[in-house]
């Protein structure tokens, strides 16, 4: 069997009850939910909002509906930075943030919308105080990864809310990398919107995603369409979470996010949290006793998720993954993670870094045969 | 057990090798594809090209690559309408047109696009001279439905095609109630553009969308991010399909999809147009025979797929929704079926119609016994 070592891409396995909803649930409540009134919609619209509750508590949201569901973190990125920004806004964000939230800015910076890059420090940490810095009178939004995608650091989320809400900035955080695996709290950390997939931390199926959107974002419509409600109106309605859920839910997809979420509720984020330590201190322990191996970004687990990139001397980032999938059945990613700044940044561009993600399901035994492999490897 | 005629919203049962792949692709094929190399990543990349080659066959595409995997029609419908239009362009479309369609269009009227709405005749059916004399020298695009949602009834997509090509405009279909039911040939079809659900006549699960992208039609990046491929740069990659496929795809439901192509290939569309020409032939001479009965749009079955939308007198659309739900159990859908146009031409706004849509595993016997319960309502 395959050891899976890639769950910052996706989390893999998940838990028994997601698989066992799958089927069941298309069998039970495969209508279109929403959208009419017989039993079988009504009972598609109730898992969609009993998981849509379960969201809201899990982040402290105020109330359900602003939970939208989405196609992935990259539709709720999408959907929450062309939504909030216009013509003539500035925006700050970090060279340590992923093509889905580079990408949409820097389309947005070809129609009159500024950006300024915070640096980060070797470490892999942004400082709040060069996000108010860079704050200037046009400045509407702060977006930021939770934790970088390739050097696992998490980011004083909670400090850099502060600085946005004390210059009246909107706060839009990438938590693709967080949720599920630490505490967050969005009123307390002071965060407006907040991006993130379904199927990483959260341990649902792919093609779900979610935007939570605070009481001070305005976000524009992006994807009109049907919407259940509101039929006699050719305008997009502005109420959420419909507002921004226009078209067929991924249904499926939200049944096994809600039995993730109770698996999640279950076992508990602390103990997820223990578990992702432990495996994380016998791999930096394992990985530092290899010369050839030079580790990324702070050893100091306490900063930092289940996630961690390193180069081996001699060998590219992408020998090394498939030697580890061809020769020992590891799964890891090579390459630039879809983080292009924060390769050029440490200077691992182009060739990237070999990145390894521990998940809830991973073993110390896993990681033993890891680091076992990745001597074998550099004995060449 | 419900008898299901809602299949306009969303097909229902799919083929049982659909529900069978749902939890078999998530443990085996559950990473992430096109972002790494390793077997599982692998794996659920071939899955998601076989899966786009089929589609491609079914339409005629003349390569796979013109097949972008969309989170629902109305995710390929926003893609390809803002992708395509800019400030200045003229637009024609129809009074047939559901919310998906008229929506991102509305949004677009207020950015220096104009709209013209074509008028459809008693029966249902645009006339493509309509559409020839609404051309301005401005005219960028035509979108039309291949088949209204809320009366069936059949476009003359390729003489629409034809015109549009002849004045050298850009031709989006809209085929979410065609695909799977009748033959589509986007090369003789003159089709620039194909947007469908993957959920209703395809069979597959929720979540799932296509858009066809023809050689002619240059669409803009909308949903910027991760493509897997050139993550060196932070500007999205114009390359189809990754240009237009940024984020995580949802796996679960293109397997699905992949399954329900394989047994509609097998059945043949053919076979399945067949069986709901007789489902639709024993429904409207069930119906017709109820004098409290009136029936909307042609009652030619050549002219229309398997939706039938009438109003009982004496009846709200809901009402009768809510008793056939109630004491029958049978699932329908009252209301404006988000085509608030259509229903305003049609004078059943705001009150709407009750729709009745076969699907391919309904039963002759279904249909005796829902016209046996709307004879059971009007009897009071």
């Amino acid at each position: 069997m395959t050891i899976y070592l890639d769950n910052a891409a996706t989390s893999h396995p998940k838990p028994p009850a997601v698989y066992e909803s799958l089927a069941n649930c298309l069998q039970i409540a495969g209508a279109n939910p929403g959208r009419a009134s017989h039993k079988m919609a009504r009972l598609a619209q109730q898992i969609i909002e009993d998981t849509r509750l379960k969201l809201a508590r899990l982040i402290n949201a105020s109330s359900l509906n602003q939970i939208v569901f989405t196609f992935n973190a990259t539709d709720a990125l999408n959907m929450a930075i062309k939504g909030i920004l216009s013509p003539g806004d500035h925006v700050i964000t970090s060279r340590l943030e992923h093509n889905s939230v580079l990408r949409p800015l820097q389309n947005l910076a070809q129609k009159d919308i500024s950006l300024t890059f915070i640096d980060f420090s070797p470490d892999g940490l942004i400082n709040p105080k060069d996000i108010e810095k860079a704050i200037k009178p046009e400045t509407k939004l702060v977006v930021i990864t939770a934790a970088s995608n390739v050097l696992g650091t998490l980011q004083p989320v909670a400090e850099i809310g502060a600085v946005a809400r004390k210059n009246n900035l909107l706060f839009l955080v990438d938590a693709a990398q967080v949720l599920g695996v630490m505490p967050v709290n969005v009123e307390e950390m002071k965060i407006d919107l907040l991006a993130c997939s379904g199927h990483k931390g959260l341990m649902g199926p792919p093609g779900t995603g979610l935007l939570y959107v605070g009481n001070r974002a305005q976000v524009k419509s992006w994807r009109e369409g049907g919407t259940g409600g509101d039929s006699l109106s050719i305008f997009q309605p502005s109420l959420l979470p419909t507002g921004l859920e226009a078209g067929t839910h991924n249904l499926l997809g939200i049944a096994g996010l809600s039995k993730a979420l109770d698996y999640l509720l279950k076992e508990t984020i602390e103990k997820i949290r223990d578990q992702e330590l432990s495996l994380m201190m016998c791999l930096l322990q394992g990985l530092r006793e290899i010369p050839e191996v030079t580790l990324y970004g702070t050893l100091d687990l306490k900063q930092k998720v289940g996630v961690q990139s390193f180069s081996v001397t001699g060998y590219s980032s992408d020998e090394v993954a498939a030697i580890l999938d061809e020769h020992f059945d590891i799964a890891v990613r090579g390459g630039l993670h879809c983080a292009p700044l924060t390769h050029q940044v440490l200077g691992t561009a182009p060739d990237g870094l070999i990145r390894v993600s521990v998940g809830a399901f991973n073993t110390i035994a896993d990681i033993e045969t890891f680091v076992l492999a990745i001597k074998e490897i550099v004995k060449g």
